[in-house]
This record gives structure tokens, sequence and C-alpha cells, in this order.
């Protein structure tokens, strides 16, 4: 059987500003123990702005958010505008606050926010062709604005459940290790690190995702 | 039977200019898989340099070790300065070529490297408590200029063996997952990232050398 092929989109390197690093780490080794293969991807934009993480006070610098992605993927990682859906099988975005700063407006503008074009192109392309689409920990946020109606989860934040009803989507309050599946549209979400978490909790919801996604694939 | 407290030291974020991303998030889940606890720790200097992990090309930037470690730790990290052998069980150093730059200058200087003085000390104080300590990579290297004579592994890199050898170290060859124990200090290293790897290697690296100190402990 063919080794399933998964675009894994970052959006920088970092929670506060960037992708969760242990989610794009967990996400990438889900899809290797189950077989599959991965190439990295990321907007070649500016991140939104740059968190010091030890003290959690805005930096005065400006990053890329391809650049930072970088990072976890080791370089090897290209640009999302060169992202073509006939290369892959599967699409999926781990989580951090990069994904509501970057990829999309969540965190500021909540149900109405903008999602970076080719964020969105990814996500339609993979639709229309019928294949599945996976999100982690805030990520399933900007999904729902994207494909409207879609079920999805965050886990329990009142806010963001606000926000993705207020988009004219669907909302499921799940714990750890629950994955959400939206059959209309493929698309496949687990809460993470919206919850209080631990690393095990970390590996079970990627795991869990990326199984839910390979079932679909078979 | 209490839980083995890890101390994980990081060198900041990022293969080529601080600590290898997949082995510090691996190193900490294995940590977590097999029952023991983790703080991180960074000095609290600036990184030797910046690296554009997308073209390879120095940056025109300052980045601090323990503001860009805090990234993987998600803040979760103390200045290596406040690091109290009495806390912990095991002192461990994932990867990535910031061990080699920014903890020591083996990159640079080989056999005659310098080792930071606060990574010195906290290698020094775990030998004198008969505490063990695990490294990964290219991390062996600056602890085998700290502990003369002791036996670690990098993998199979000549220029590297030759560099240990040169302190007065000894190195033995290695591939994915096995772990050179060195009795007399406790000296636990596998090689990871210094072969060519796939993150199913990291984690197997990371998960072997872990076992291997919680054997010692047990």
């Amino acid at each position: 059987m063919k080794k399933k092929r998964f675009a894994v989109v970052l959006a920088g390197c970092g929670v506060y500003d960037g992708a969760e690093i242990q989610e794009a780490v967990l996400t990438m080794l889900a899809i290797r123990k189950q077989g599959g293969s991965y190439q990295c991807f990321a907007p070649d934009i500016l991140q939104y702005h740059v968190v010091n993480h030890f003290d959690g006070q805005e930096m005065h610098e400006k990053r890329n958010v391809l650049v930072e992605s970088a990072r976890i993927a080791r370089g090897n990682i290209k640009r999302l505008i060169e992202f073509n859906p006939e290369d892959f099988d599967a699409l999926i975005f781990p989580g951090g606050f990069g994904a509501a700063k970057n990829l999309s407006t969540v965190a500021f503008d909540g149900a109405n926010a903008k999602v970076t074009p080719e964020v969105e192109r990814a996500i339609m392309e993979m639709v229309s062709a019928g294949k599945p689409i996976g999100a982690l920990c805030i990520a399933p946020a900007f999904v729902a604005k994207v494909l409207q109606g879609v079920e999805v989860t965050i886990g329990d934040d009142p806010g963001t459940i606000a926000a993705i009803e207020g988009m004219g989507s669907h909302h499921r309050v799940t714990t750890h290790g629950e994955v959400v599946v939206d059959n209309k549209f493929k698309v496949f979400t687990t809460p993470c690190y919206m919850l209080d978490a631990t690393l095990l909790d970390i590996e079970l919801g990627a795991e869990n995702v990326v199984k839910a996604m390979m079932k679909e694939l078979s």
C-alpha cells in the first residue's frame, strides 16, 4: 500500500506567537508511526508579533512565519503558496497561537476572523478534492471559519466555542484524545493544549487524529 | 515509588543555532512515558549566532538562549544558574548545534573546546552526587571535555570522534537506538541526529537513553 502523504502546515515556532512546538513534533511523529510521510509548509509572511516565551512580554522584533517554522522542520519546509493538493492525501494543522494570529485573526476577531488567503485556498482545495483535513488545539477555529457549517472541537473554552458558533459552524465539547469527525467536509479535530495537558495528552491527541484520518484514507 | 526528576538542559530553539527541537520534545516525552517528571533549564546568555533555518544563512540578529529555549518549554523553564543537583535525580542534554555553539565551543574548537561554566558546574555537581547524566547527538562531546576519560558515543562522525579522543576521552561507534553507558561517571549517550535519521529513530534513541538512566535510578 502506498504511503499516505500528509502536508503539515506550521504557523511559526513557539506556542505564544507561532506553532505549538510539541503538537507539531508529535503530529509529525504520529504520521511516521502510522506509516505515512509528511512535508511541512508555512506561509512566507511576517508573524503578527514576537513574544518572549520566558517572560511573556512582546518583543520589538520582526520574524517571518516560514523562516521560524523551518526550525521545527530542520529546514525541510516549503512555502504554503507552493502547496498542490494533488501531491498529498491529507492536510493537517497543529495548534499554537500562531494559528490564531498568523494563519488567521481568530485571536483578535473571533467570529469575524479573516483567514490568511493561502491557508483558505489549501483548505478549500482539499475539500474540493474530497481529501481529509486535520486540526489540533485552536486550529479548528479557522477551519470553522472557512467551512461554514462544519462540526469541530477545540475542547471546552467558552469564548472560542462562541466564536465558532458565531461563524455558523458547530462545536462539540471534548476531552483529551477525543476526535470530532465531520463526515461531510472530512474534517478531524482534537483539543490538545486548548485543555490543561501534559505531553502524554498531546501524544494521544495527535495519534488519535492521525489514526482517524488514516482510517478515512484506507 | 517516587517520580524520578530530570533536569533537561536546552541550548536554544532550532537545530542550526540552538537545541534540536525534535530531540528535545522526544526526550521530554520519553521521561513522561517512563513515569518521570522534568524541569527545563537553559543558560541566560546570548546565542553564538542566529541561523535562518529556511535558507541556512546567518541572520544579523541577537537572540538569548534562555528566551528561545522557553519556546520549546512553553515558558516553563529556569535559568541554568539556579540548577540545584539536590532537586534532581538525573540531568540530560538533547543535541543540536546549540550544544556545540552555546553550551560549549565544540563546533569551533574541537578538542580544545571551552564549556560554558554553568554547564560544566551542573555536570561536575551531578557526578559528585553520583547521579546519572544523559546526552544525545552532539551533546556527548562537551560531556567528554568536562569528564576526561569518559566513554561516550556521537554515532560515527570521524571529525567529532577525533575531537573526543583528543580530549582524552573515549568514543564508541554506534547506530540508532544504541546507548553507550559509562559506569564510572554514570554517563549515558546515544547518537540521534548525528546520524541520518527520521523521527522514529529519534524517538527510539530518546526512549532508550532515558530507559537506561531509569534503570540506573531504580
